[in-house]
């Protein structure tokens, strides 16, 4: 029986964002694996900048709170510019502590030679602050310009395995703590 | 003769956000040290998150290119926010690049005990990759919640013998290498 | 009944190393604490250096790897160096890594202002490619020089506190990942 | 004139370490370009594990010193170990402070996929500590395994053109730092 809930949150909305399509590949595996329920999030969708008119939307706010709620971990889908992470992403995170608390995050990179792996890094210490357990499986989609065709479909199928060694060690990791959290 | 222009970048734009008062104490030392031009920044003023409408400015970001393009270094004022930067002051950073090249940088950070001790060093990393030089020196202004008075007045004078030494060390490498790139 | 073991590793061999007092009063801490049995190691009697004759030793290397088999989790106790971890702490660390995997870590850093801040961020890094969980409450032992008396009795008795706060979250961790170890 | 030096220093102690071959290219590739003199040092003749009987030798820590006082920068090649840098290279730095003050150092990074990227960004930290500065070009050698043949002979000819793109920035860097230097 399948009681996992863990969303995938694409963490760039910047225009042309190729990072896009790992986020697609990462959505669809997830609901292949079939071992936890999963749910698309776009950073475009909830992201706000604190007091700049026409960009807060406390509805969006409240619902990106209810969802993080109900998680049982996260994975989150994001490009790496100049060696850290998309301000809208961290704008995003920012919004929620509590929510977060003792439950277990996963990284995906994109990027060109080194797939986001600097991005993976910064990131991780905010989620340690987050009281969130960063596992250390990471799936790194490099060279993200070339590595999906017209239709987004991903040209190196090795992914599917990496992807599934990470979902490995999240789903271990989500079950255990979610095992822990309950028993308080 | 001051030849020297360093603007000052304070790096939150969040409502009731303490930073603002060091980013006008460091904005008042710099202007009474007079070893450089300055002038003061608000993140408020140049941000944007792509594709979102109403939050997008195509004037301000000229303005902010033309800002960089005119300066020897840059100081930036900013929170810590989880152990990272503030996403507003990162989208701010990452619409330039090539006027950032061979100029030094300076961080003060704000925050509780640690002063913004990480997000100083999550920082430096991006500030590496638009090719400035970090300076060693920072300033940390720790218990920002109770450092000013009501009238944002710093409680602690040492800080302004901290800056001179952080203006010390910046004035030194914008010199530096502002000889050296004009020599080509 | 207690049936968590942590040891507790003090990370510098660095003649006229303060931090001993810091590695000294956690491990009485944890006695007194109870949760779990501990054993106080010094990364003097362990560490080696690759290939340097009379620095290496195969027995303690081999009574390393046995105390972290049988652990449930790792308290490291460091000061910083240069905004990083000392050398003899990564040499000792990187002798191993199955043995590390799905265990939580705490740090506590010794320092000047910062209390080893620094430090704590980078060794996490490595905590995590170890895949164990660095939780999220450290101890910062600041002003490290003063903060012991001559009879290395800990002046500001807060830590105390601040420790146990430390041992209520990695006692959490530990028990939680455990259950989920033996369950496989 | 050349009037620049720069050592190269290789960072891993370790037995059959594949950094080895890395190193000993760039420092061929740098006596080619001949913009600087350079000297080929390796960790494994200074190293040194405070308090550690056996291990220390103060005429090398000696000739360290000298070594860095008359340099005009570093360049560092070495493997990245668990997401960190070797203890044996950390080591070596932290005996040195004042001597690295004002000069760039480059890294160039050995590894499986990232070419030890993460390593990198860790070893930039203390970089910045030491008062250098870290440069942006950073050359990676990727698969370090299979890279070289079986006469140490790179395979990829390409790193030679990254090379010389990292000596470019070095070479502009340690000239600009000595003008200053020298001035005051």
């Amino acid at each position: 029986m399948v009681r996992l809930f863990i969303p995938i949150l694409l963490g760039t909305a910047r225009e042309g964002r190729r990072t896009e399509n790992a986020a697609r590949f990462v959505f669809e595996q997830a609901k292949k694996d079939g071992r936890f329920k999963t749910r698309f999030l776009d950073v475009r969708d909830f992201v706000m900048i604190p007091k700049t008119d026409g960009a807060v939307s406390e509805e969006k706010s409240k619902e990106w709170k209810e969802i993080v709620t109900r998680a049982d971990g996260l994975i989150i889908v994001s490009p790496e510019y100049n060696h850290g992470y998309p301000g809208e992403l961290k704008l995003m995170l920012d919004q929620l502590y509590d929510e977060y608390n003792r439950k277990p995050a996963a990284i995906c990179g994109t990027g060109a030679g080194m797939g986001g792996a600097r991005m993976v890094e910064a990131l991780r210490m905010s989620l340690v602050e987050f009281q969130m357990v960063p596992i250390r499986t990471a799936v790194y989609f490099s060279n993200i310009k070339t590595l999906f065709d017209e239709n987004g479909k991903i040209k190196d199928e090795s992914y599917g395995e990496r992807l599934k060694k990470l979902f490995d060690e999240l789903v271990w990791y989500a079950e255990a703590l979610k095992v822990a959290r309950e028993k308080k």
